[in-house]
């Protein structure tokens, strides 16, 4: 990617201009099981408010069963504008029925009424969720906390900490970025936040209607904010390309959650000509919002449940677009390739294995393997048409058994590529996604 | 299944009448490695020997990837009758060229010399090997361990014994099963013996070749003989359908080999008229096949690497074959589902998610979901219609909790059924797998 000469800038969701957030506690998790407790009463309900009306554009889940918030988001977007998003952690609001389609309503009104004097209707906000699938949300502590972020707001550096700490799950890391950048003479700002760690190959769409060429699989989240002012169409377009290279190409289980959702708004305090995608400052914003996106993204990966690698998987020379996405797929979502990373173990038959199952074509005597370190142009390659090469075990074990490598895979058979961000599959994922029965706080989502 | 009168026998393949068996160590697997050893001495090569020529038949893998021995099996398809297989473990002989294929011939053509003065061609002999991928076959070792076969060669129990030692890599237990059953006013005895137990997801087909509706993903091996006399047209016809619902059902970590392979031996030794599949007879027979081979495919799952649960999936009610066999398998290789299993936990949430990013249509609150002893009639559903039932945590644990369940859903779509015989994913998986790059002799296939 070329650098559009950015600057990376403190704040995530707050540093632009005209945007506020919090984040607070208001023990939605323990309410929702029953039993057990939010140990230390991490955060677990976020707002962002914009001071304006923002264009907005987002991608959702292309899981047929799909969250009560994201069916409402994906009726909002036929509107213009948005004002804010308020999001809740510990529990998922999926599969909920009826109940749960009121409840996400409820939080947007909420939000609307709170923020009395500001013009904010129920229709501006947006809603999003994460946690555990097919438990009612606990209403009046949702919405006790949603008056306590209200009066929370703030455009500070701690606001937008308390932000994302608010809707982590099982991630163990804060995940944000904010970057400003120079746009038709103005500066802009675009700051995001994400989380995972768990769940996790999202496959979204504009409109949660499935692609031709869907992508398959966690819960991630993702609300990204900026004070450049951008059309609609065109802010919808840079967010599908940003999310086809970024979130949509990262794994940790192949599980796709309920409630991938992903959430841009712009609400043009910067004071730029607003951008309809022809300009060449379109090319700037875009090149900006990839960079963001793929750094959330990757952080996401970094900090997958359990994980101990991270694998990016590289394939190239596939004869069409479709095969090269299902070759590095199938072996970046493989229980054996993904249980040989953990090991450390440059293990190329099981590649080939999971190649000749993935529904691409492949030509077993064309293909070559090989490793190099994160990003590196030296590939030392196991298997070179099929058969192995000179490279030692040893040699070999130097790249793969270090914390990150680059998985190069070429078919040798066209011009197509793609390339999956993955990770290895641990026993601490087992670990921890089965919980433990006698203590229901620490069944997973 | 209709009980079709038949008794269990001991001696698995050598129970039929004009068979023997051997299996011998000859250290292939250390050999192969160039490290490490084969503790134990465990036996690491089989060999079974028909009297008389033989009416044979096939499932091999679907896996594009496919190894010289299944190459070469598939091409003696053509013939009319073979002799004997033999077999090796500790090494995969796939991925391994020309070499391999030369090799695979070698083992035949060894077999057939060393049989001298019993009229047995290189062409009369069927070749199967499972291990570890993209090492060649230390030959000197697998000639010397054929004559030693040969020389060993026995009717007994003892051979029988030592022929299923011969075929595990890392299985735990023995698989192998015999029955004695009446056809036609005659006698006859149907035996086998399996392995597996990781990258198991067998998706076979008589020819290699794809089928429309394909399975995904061990390696399992599964060596039959009876001394039936059966055409070889319905012998393949009956091998099909029993494989379809036996090993075409099973997934361990969903990962389908490069070596799966069935192969069935009727020798005609019980003077029975031979069976051409018009006859009723030919159920019963049929049936002796199916139940043979399902109960060697659960064998195989109950041994799965590290599993500590045996989960049958049922899925009903879906809206084609298609539907109940993608919601099937979606739930029974999901990451989340399988260590939710893990835990004991009747997490539904991962099970509707599952099913929602599957390629089968489902609508939400159509679904139910429910759980029963194995091959339960009483049903404790957790989801009625896609809302959760009065059914408590504890009574759903009282059943998930236990080494063995069924998982009933029903889409309420259509008439459509399947199911897959499935396992939880553990710790023990993980470490299995990811073996100890410091000695390469743990690492796997």
């Amino acid at each position: 990617m070329k650098t559009p000469g950015y600057q990376s800038i403190a704040g995530s969701v707050s540093a632009p201009q005209g945007f506020r957030a919090a984040g607070v506690f208001c023990d939605i998790k323990r309410l929702g099981t029953g039993k057990g407790s939010n140990k230390g009463q991490k955060r677990d309900l976020a707002l962002i408010v914009s001071d304006a009306p923002a264009t907005f554009a987002g991608t959702f889940t292309t899981n047929r069963i799909c969250a009560a918030p994201v069916k409402l988001c994906v009726e909002r977007m036929a509107r213009d504008t948005a004002r804010a998003i308020v999001v809740n952690s510990g529990n998922a609001n999926a599969c909920t029925g009826q109940q749960g389609r009121r409840d996400a309503e409820t939080m947007a009104r909420t939000v609307a009424q709170t923020l009395k004097g500001e013009g904010v209707t129920a229709h501006d906000v947006l809603v999003a969720s994460t946690g555990r699938i097919g438990v009612p949300l606990p209403m009046t502590n949702v919405k006790r906390g949603i008056v306590d972020a209200v009066r929370a707001l703030d455009r500070g550096e701690e606001a937008a900490k308390q932000t994302v700490e608010a809707i982590m799950t099982s991630d163990t890391r804060p995940k944000e970025i904010a970057v400003e950048f120079v746009l038709g003479g103005k500066m802009v700002r675009l700051g995001g936040v994400c989380k995972g760690a768990g769940m996790i190959q999202p496959g979204m769409s504009p409109t949660g209607a499935r692609p031709a060429l869907r992508s398959l699989h966690a819960t991630m989240l993702c609300f990204l904010t900026t004070d450049a002012a951008v059309g609609k169409k065109f802010l919808q377009t840079a967010l599908n390309e940003a999310v086809a290279k970024s979130f949509n190409r990262i794994t940790v289980d192949g599980d796709m959650s309920t409630n991938d959702t992903v959430l841009v708004l712009a609400n043009g305090n910067a004071g730029n000509t607003p951008l309809n995608g022809s300009e060449k400052e379109a090319i700037t914003f875009a090149t900006a919002l990839e960079h963001v996106t793929l750094e959330l993204a990757k952080k996401i990966v970094l900090d997958g449940e359990g994980v101990s690698r991270f694998v990016t998987v590289r394939v190239t020379g596939a004869k069409t677009l479709a095969d090269a996405d299902a070759a590095s797929r199938a072996v970046a979502n493989s229980a054996l390739v993904k249980t040989s990373w953990c090991g450390g173990d440059p293990n190329w038959g099981r590649i080939l294995c999971a190649l000749g199952y993935s529904d691409a074509e492949i030509v077993e005597n064309r293909i070559d393997v090989g490793y190099s370190t994160p990003g590196g142009r030296e590939v030392l390659y196991s298997l070179k048409r099929g058969r192995p090469t000179a490279a030692t075990f040893d040699a070999l074990c130097k790249i793969t058994a270090t914390p990150a490598f680059d998985l190069h895979i070429n078919l040798n058979l066209g011009k197509s590529a793609a390339l999956i961000y993955s990770t290895d599959l641990t026993e601490d994922y087992v670990d921890f996604n089965k919980g433990d029965i006698t203590d229901p706080s620490t069944l997973g989502g």
